[in-house]
């Protein structure tokens, strides 16, 4: 059931510890079937390199497992929340991206200093509130405060990013460190100035409606 | 003898430079077999890429050698002391990971900053005092300071993890070097918060008691 | 048409992520074929391990294009800018590389504290000012303040980097990112003291016309 | 001619970039064969990755060239003054490493924060003057400041190192790295105490009396 987003779910998981986001078994990614609302999410405490296609566990929006064998990640109650309050999205990723956690250690949301940022997130990265593991209070966080942001911060955790697809989430959790990483290095040199708002909208606006293919 | 055993040991010692724990020929992992109470080792001065799984040194708790043509590990009488005083412990680890010993370098404990942190320690990893290496000073350091923690710095030197087996305490030194670093770079743009102790216990009691399979 | 450059520009292409200077999608590199005026350039939003030689796109100075199904990168047109402004150069590589970019995010140059950059640049890498994306505004700012130097970062964007060769210019590409990121440490433990300007002088002329095969 | 010496070092210079000691074509490794005086070195300007055995180029330690088409290191004149003036010495490594550097462009050495550090150098990593390239003047200040080191800091430039074989120089560049990162690390959350030298002495006499097979 589900095979194909099952496979995607499988390859996109490898681009987490590929790209630096996450160590041992932290982090995961889940997407939403369109059609039947159906949720694929890892499951919980299993080493990415160890993770196959079947392993994947299918959920209906209210917690119910549907299909899989293993216990779904301890973070689903959180994805399901997102899902249900945010139709607009089928991909959410979770990680302890290191650069990024950063900011989230001492509450701060990442200001818009690359036009990379601009261009990917269209405004700062804002940090959520603590919350505890388990339930659905992360989910309630991520809503509350992500807005019209692809990424946010969850004080004193990590990042989850959104998208239209998983695919998109990833990406968003690749550049949030990137961003992080990049602004860290520039915090430490100086003070650097805020892009202008008027030429952040300028190059969101470009980079979603014309970058690409 | 003890053929599974020196496998696995073969294997988690290349987790180590896998994941920028050591440099050149620094850190070992030892493990206890339960049964026998005899412990296997690293042998003292070889290259990861170059040990083998008969290489790896058996000795009893008292230090004689059992089986293995190499000398054992320049640590092997602390590995040694701690199985002794720990009979909870089955493995343990030594490396010279950066950033952690970037705080034992300033005898300097890493605080509760990260929820990651909390799931896997439940607490403060302390820094032990300063010991010269070949004989079990570094042992009673370790057994001294480490309390519930499976991990402790020490002075100017490096890290020690533990765990009920080897791989737990591999699992362990990976963590402490990843909670490690955001902590570093969290350091460098503020002062982050603590986790409140009662979070951090409730963190901590779900991810060793529900997280996983 | 011109199949060797595309096959040059896509084992080039390959050196940008090796090296850690671009992420996801983001930097490209041109070359310019001294004969035709054509110059071959990355199309836009394509991963660099999806990328093949038959990919590429090639257009005319005046950015018509001769040949390609893809739409080229969004930085085309400062490209030719670039192109047509400097007859001295053919090949340019652009990237975020991110202690480089943290020095752009900042405004400022990287000063000359390093023999490998008195070897490679000659001098400090110049900063340029902000220009938006997607027309020659870039070009424009890269040609104003790069000077004699392959290298110039432009404010809260990257880096542009220029050559008589792509190979040139991801040569200077890498070693831009090099001297950065040593650059960047040194400032965190002092005040590093820059080396006479008789002395880049002699050291840029040796590397240039002595150094290599 | 002395093919076994050229494949060993064509190897060492692989450990360069697989360590991160290295950028593009900088730094060099040499090795002086004891029974002839002759000298083999990386020809100048050589990709890694391209180099091969038969690329070295052979010298006598006057500088005339005995064997190879290609032009030797940059680097010769000095390198044939180190191994004039100390006879104990049988390799020599050069590298641009990223964090030893740092401590290089401030012109500071590094002092013994590490047991580490006290096992393979014994003592702090001296800095250098200042000296420019392609002459003896960097082989002169080697001589001058290393002292009984087996590393030494040349000031806003890099490191050199010295063993009694080209595989000792090699892990004294790779341990230079190691140290000075972490070093560098524990510089910026803190002031780190140096080891008492009494301590250090004893733990460099262990590390090369006792460690080891």
């Amino acid at each position: 059931m589900l095979e194909t987003l099952k496979h995607e779910l499988w390859k996109l998981h490898l681009e987490l510890p590929k790209n630096g986001l996450v160590t041992w078994t932290s982090g995961n990614v889940s997407a939403r079937d369109p059609e039947t609302n159906l949720v694929v999410i890892k499951p919980s405490g299993v080493m990415f390199e160890d993770l196959q296609p079947a392993d994947h566990v299918v959920l209906d929006l209210d917690g119910n497992v549907i299909e899989g064998e293993l216990k779904p990640s301890s973070d689903t109650a959180s994805h399901l929340y997102i899902y249900r309050h945010r139709p607009d999205v089928n991909g959410i990723v979770h990680t302890h991206s290191p650069f990024a956690t950063a900011f989230a250690a001492n509450g701060k949301s990442i200001p818009v200093y690359l036009t990379a940022m601009a261009d990917e997130f269209g405004g700062p990265i804002p940090c959520a509130g603590f919350a505890l593991i388990g339930g659905e209070e992360i989910g309630q966080q991520v809503v509350e405060h992500i807005g019209t942001s692809p990424a946010v911060l969850l004080q004193n955790h990590g990042v989850f990013t959104i998208g239209k697809s998983a695919k998109a989430a990833v990406k968003a959790a690749v550049m949030t460190e990137d961003v992080a990483r990049t602004t860290w290095y520039a915090l430490q040199i100086g003070q650097p100035q805020e892009i202008a708002s008027d030429d952040v909208a300028k190059l969101h606006y470009r980079y979603t409606n014309v970058y690409g293919q």
